[in-house]
């Protein structure tokens, strides 16, 4: 399992006030408890519409200097993205691209012929739709720019988009529908989601996005965009990964309990 | 989900204790808390071999003065199961046959013609193997008997069998594979089964006891033997039937949450 560490976000309260701050030191611990936590990426997203850009340069710089794990640049805007991706000092992942405005034209010329992978989100070109078919249309018209660009499939993250299920009874079965549609005509692509849109509104969030994450492992999810340091999320994934015999004897979980990295905390 | 309640069972020291000390109260006080948790039926063993049927009659007795749950009778001996029916006041649950030895013709032709349901076991005749064919050969003789003993297939919990994890990495995808072979050529059969096997000799054991419910519930398990006043476990269960959109729009999962039974205690 892939794990991008989504705590560093300008979405979120305490990292808004660290980027106003410019609180160095709570950038570079978010950065560090991640890393010794097991993530593979660390997301960053400024959050800040007029200073993107030299808000992701700071943030980048920072982390830079206590992480080695390569960054997952996040921004809407396209341009942004493509300004940031010279500060990383390795090859990383794009968040995100979609059919919507120049998203693609604009990332995937600064990404083909490099070993930069990205996410691609399954939103129509003017609409976000939940029907399956609708999903699967915008799959593959990305796909088609993918072989376009000469972009090898085993970069490309396809994020089936996640919904609310209060709101939409499938919000699960549909990105199950597609998660399987996605690896059964690409099997080489990642499935990668954020989860925590699915308990929207809904009680006891942490509940619903645990019973997700182990669900879509089933149906082909190979990467997520979590909380590292989640004990509860890390014993689920570790554990599913058993059951589905991608960890084979249990190697990995035993190694990651013995880690102290789930169950009940030994230090 | 059907939810059989395991609490009261000889093989739990305390338990033992109880039946031993003849503690009529635990006994009482078992039945009530997995009652007012949820369960929707009661799971009675005995585990003293010489004195199983007595054991059980003092057991039911004591639960049913507190609890109008319609009992599971769990015992390895099936003629202590054929003697302990007529002590439960409405028709329950037979944990379990299998085609070892006269299981099947002791207790079948006790329960046709009743309402009585039944587990049965997808272990060979001889032998304990986890190889899925041998299971689906267990099944498909099984369901024979079904036929020959006019048992609707309603009436009927294919227990596909839970191996350790730690000795057998197919525990679950071979779980998941007879699991799905029983759906699709017995539909109305329930698949049901205890979990805790899966986790024997592992650590944090809760982790993986919960993510193989969640994995199986997407295969088609729609009733497990565990322990209702779980937290963790209902929680996992009631997330799970919304996400698979048997709890549409989330209803039972609000209700849950609102009666206490699972997130963070509010009482």
């Amino acid at each position: 399992m892939i794990i991008i560490g989504e705590k560093i976000n300008g979405a979120i309260p305490s990292v808004a006030k660290a980027i106003a701050e410019k609180n160095a030191d709570w950038i570079r611990h978010l950065a560090k408890i991640q890393t010794e936590a097991g993530a593979n990426f660390l997301d960053v997203c400024s959050a800040v519409p007029g200073k993107d850009v030299e808000t992701l340069k700071w943030l980048i710089d920072l982390i830079q200097e206590v992480s080695d794990l390569p960054i997952c640049i996040d921004s809407p805007n396209p341009h942004s993205i493509v300004e940031a991706i010279p500060f990383c000092k390795k090859p990383g992942l794009i968040n995100s691209v979609s059919l919507e405005g120049d998203k693609i034209d604009t990332v995937f010329p600064a990404i083909a012929g490099t070993p930069w992978q990205v996410i691609a989100l399954l939103s129509g070109k003017n609409k976000l739709s939940e029907a399956v078919e609708d999903r699967i249309e915008a799959l593959e018209e990305i796909m088609q720019k993918v072989r376009e660009y000469h972009i090898d499939e085993s970069r490309v993250h396809v994020d089936p988009m996640v919904f609310s299920l209060g709101a939409i009874p499938d919000a699960y079965t549909g990105y199950a529908a597609v998660a399987k549609y996605t690896k059964e005509h690409y099997p080489k692509v990642h499935i990668t989601s954020g989860l925590s849109n699915v308990s929207y509104g809904l009680p006891s969030r942490k509940t619903l996005n645990q019973a997700f994450l182990i669900l879509a492992m089933q149906v082909g999810m190979d990467c997520a965009i979590i909380d590292p340091t989640s004990r509860d999320m890390i014993g689920s994934i570790c554990a599913t990964e058993a059951l589905l015999k991608i960890d084979e004897y249990c190697i990995e979980y035993i190694n990651a309990y013995n880690d102290d990295r789930f169950g009940i905390k030994k230090n």
